[in-house]
């Protein structure tokens, strides 16, 4: 204020893949947060939240190739400095850290943001939420937790409401064991091609194993493996006919006929879940089940949930052995998708979650703030209209927001300590007393 | 795994100045996190979220000294980037970028993250949790809005059950027309030096307004004013008496009058808010009323709570008029402060919100998992204790994260339906109906 010079506008702007919601959207947003988020609790994973900023050296200590040139890495003092990628690296850190002070197994859920690098593109965020659980064992960790996350996925959208989905499951025992028998050491490029199998299907999977150098015999078992279809029971029964004489394939089998199981009892019907054989997960870090989840109408979306088994969640940072399970939702960019598709669409959707709007008069203002504070008193969010104006602005205000009522306090109300309720999708209005306003409320 | 070099340690660590909660601190932490959104929502607030990442032109269109220092700032590829220092600045950006989609006035709430790297010291950090709420109109703001403030903080504190609190309120108009009238016509340096009034004495800040070139009669009116105490009435008649000739001072009293004139109607007790004329708030940013809270029983922890009316929130972005008001608390700080001062407290507290634990026998794991099915249906967490070994080790598990209930259900509770349910505070247990379960518990 001191200074007279001209004040240089800058123009506002935010940087290109990060996602900044209106109110609107916002709104529904953070409904789905909190949907999640009541799932995840309702489960019994407690909340932690863990710093952005953490030291490279700790956070990058696994990482190489392409996550580590997306990080945000920089320099401030003597410190190098990278901002989270993921969740997982900070469970890991925070486990082996902490864990003479964790009860095992130790359930987690965290709700946050990570940040990577990457070219900007449709649907791909530099900054993004992720929703992550986890079940960490100390030293062991019962199978039946892999059957849990089963329920907590069901549970999950069941309740974000999107539309019908299937939780895809399979163990990367199985799929390692199978090929191990064709002499696959290092199975990670056949899953890769296997994983595509739906994409570019059947023929150029096999083209693809065959330039992996699998033999003949290999590859028509693998296309026979990659067919098999129908409900779980089947699916285990066609995998013990194939008589792999493999170890690590027979503990597959076991682990997916224990983990299909018990998922019924957690409540999820039987159309909501299939085994998928296709299914690898590129990361090489699952060692068990693995998870993803499609929305039956959009499978476009590719997978909106995935995660899984693994044995050792904090091999960087400690020699204690830490197995766990897990699943992590990207929400910004499910919520983008979501939008897109018109699954979510927030152009009627309402701009606040007030429901009631108290319009006082000049001289009703204070009569307007105890109306108001009466309603909020109820449990129902109010708020009253301040600005002076004529009526029909103020109505303006409310329908732009989308509040559904109006309460409308001149001075006949006050003097009769009522309100002249105006139900704003309907136009209906009455006189109202104040000790009854809730029964007139269909919120 | 394919290789079988001997794995590399890293130290797992956090950097200092951070804060990470144990789960049982962390639940404590977002329950008033939960708390101060709901509060905030229910006065019709709606939520916003921005990136953390800015442009530093964008970012740092205004700020120089010690708050650039703080800043985090780093390049990637061509960006010039900052991680945000507070919630104002991107609120200022966000309404000015988007003010053709907005309603006015503007009612948002933000609740995230904020960095600056300051030095590590107990009880700051450098990264911490701002929860803010501002009002922003379009060219005009009624004074209401300003009582409509006290209410919130006064709702907010009220439902986190902290102790009582006093809101202190001034107006800086009072402060400036004041010593205006004295020739001081920047008075930014004689208002932070009566801002210190608390905790140097009037004998000390006298001096010290001398030095800033005050004359004997300027420091002795500065005196009486900073003395005026008793109900707002008694303060506002007290201002008036003063008869100083000063149009911004006569304004500043109209407005503090109406702003306690309104509060009461926001069913803010007499005794929670007070006119105090040495709260001044550093900041040059404001420029009408000014709000600070402080616990009553804990002066020791300064403000709480903090903010005021401004007249510009955007000028660095646009040429429109954006005056507003509002308020911020420090969550992590006060968080922290609170733990420190055993105002809350965490020894003792759950560690989950878990409230039910179903223990199920080898052979009636299934059982159990649908009982626990059934316990979350009720709307109550409840997990299922999946792993191995002995009862005792299992209740341990329920004693350790402080979950008050057990069920346990082996092969006599499957055959009838039922759970023996453990109250783990008294110990009492006792068969019940599966069907019942609900009428049994106290949470």
């Amino acid at each position: 204020m001191e200074n007279n010079e001209k004040k240089q506008i800058v123009e506002p702007s935010i940087l290109a893949g990060f996602m900044e919601l209106l109110p609107r959207e916002q709104i529904l947003f953070n409904a789905m947060l909190d949907k999640i988020r009541n799932s995840y609790e309702s489960f019994g994973f407690v909340p932690i939240d863990t710093p952005v900023i953490e030291r490279s050296e700790v956070l990058l200590a696994k990482s190489g190739g392409d996550t580590a040139k997306q990080v945000y890495r920089f320099n401030k003092g003597d410190n190098d400095l990278s901002l989270r990628f993921d969740l997982t690296v900070p469970l890991a850190r925070y486990v082996s850290m902490h864990s003479g002070e964790l009860t095992f197994p130790f359930r987690r859920y965290h709700i946050g943001k990570v940040y990577r690098g990457e070219k900007p593109q449709k649907g791909r965020f530099r900054e993004f939420y992720q929703c992550d659980i986890d079940i960490v064992g100390n030293g062991t960790l019962s199978v039946y937790n892999d059957a849990e996350i089963v329920g907590v996925i069901y549970n999950t959208f069941k309740s974000l409401d999107i539309g019908d989905f299937k939780i895809m499951i399979n163990n990367r025992k199985v799929l390692g064991g199978f090929f191990a028998q064709y002499g696959v050491e290092d199975p990670t490029e056949v899953l890769r091609c296997i994983d595509r199998l739906d994409k570019i299907g059947l023929k150029a999977v096999c083209e693809e194993l065959t330039k992996l150098g699998l033999g003949e015999e290999a590859v028509k078992a693998a296309a026979e493996l990659a067919s098999l279809c129908g409900k779980p029971a089947e699916i285990i029964g066609g995998l013990r006919a194939m008589n792999v004489e493999n170890e690590l394939f027979k503990a597959g089998v076991d682990e997916l006929e224990a983990v299909c199981g018990a998922i019924s009892a957690y409540g999820v019907p039987e159309e909501c879940f299939s085994v998928n054989l296709r299914i690898a997960r590129g990361l090489d870090y699952y060692t068990g089940t693995v998870y993803e989840t499609f929305l039956n109408d959009h499978p476009e979306l590719g997978s909106i949930c995935s995660g899984g088994r693994y044995d050792e969640l904090a091999s960087n940072y400690t020699s204690q052995k830490l197995p766990g399970v897990g699943i992590s939702i990207g929400l910004s960019r499910l919520f983008y998708q979501l939008r897109e598709s018109g699954i979510i669409g927030a152009d009627d959707a309402p701009a606040t979650t007030t429901k009631v709007l108290v319009v006082p008069m000049d001289d009703t203002v204070y009569y307007g703030l105890r109306v108001a504070a009466e309603v909020r008193a109820a449990g129902i969010p109010a708020e009253t209209y301040l600005n002076g104006g004529k009526m029909g602005k103020k109505l303006t205000y409310a329908n732009k927001l989308g509040i559904p009522y109006v309460m409308v306090c001149g001075a006949d109300e006050k003097e009769s300590s009522s309100v002249m309720l105006k139900n704003m999708k309907t136009g209906e209005q009455q006189s109202v007393k104040l000790d009854d306003f809730k029964a007139y409320l269909k919120i």
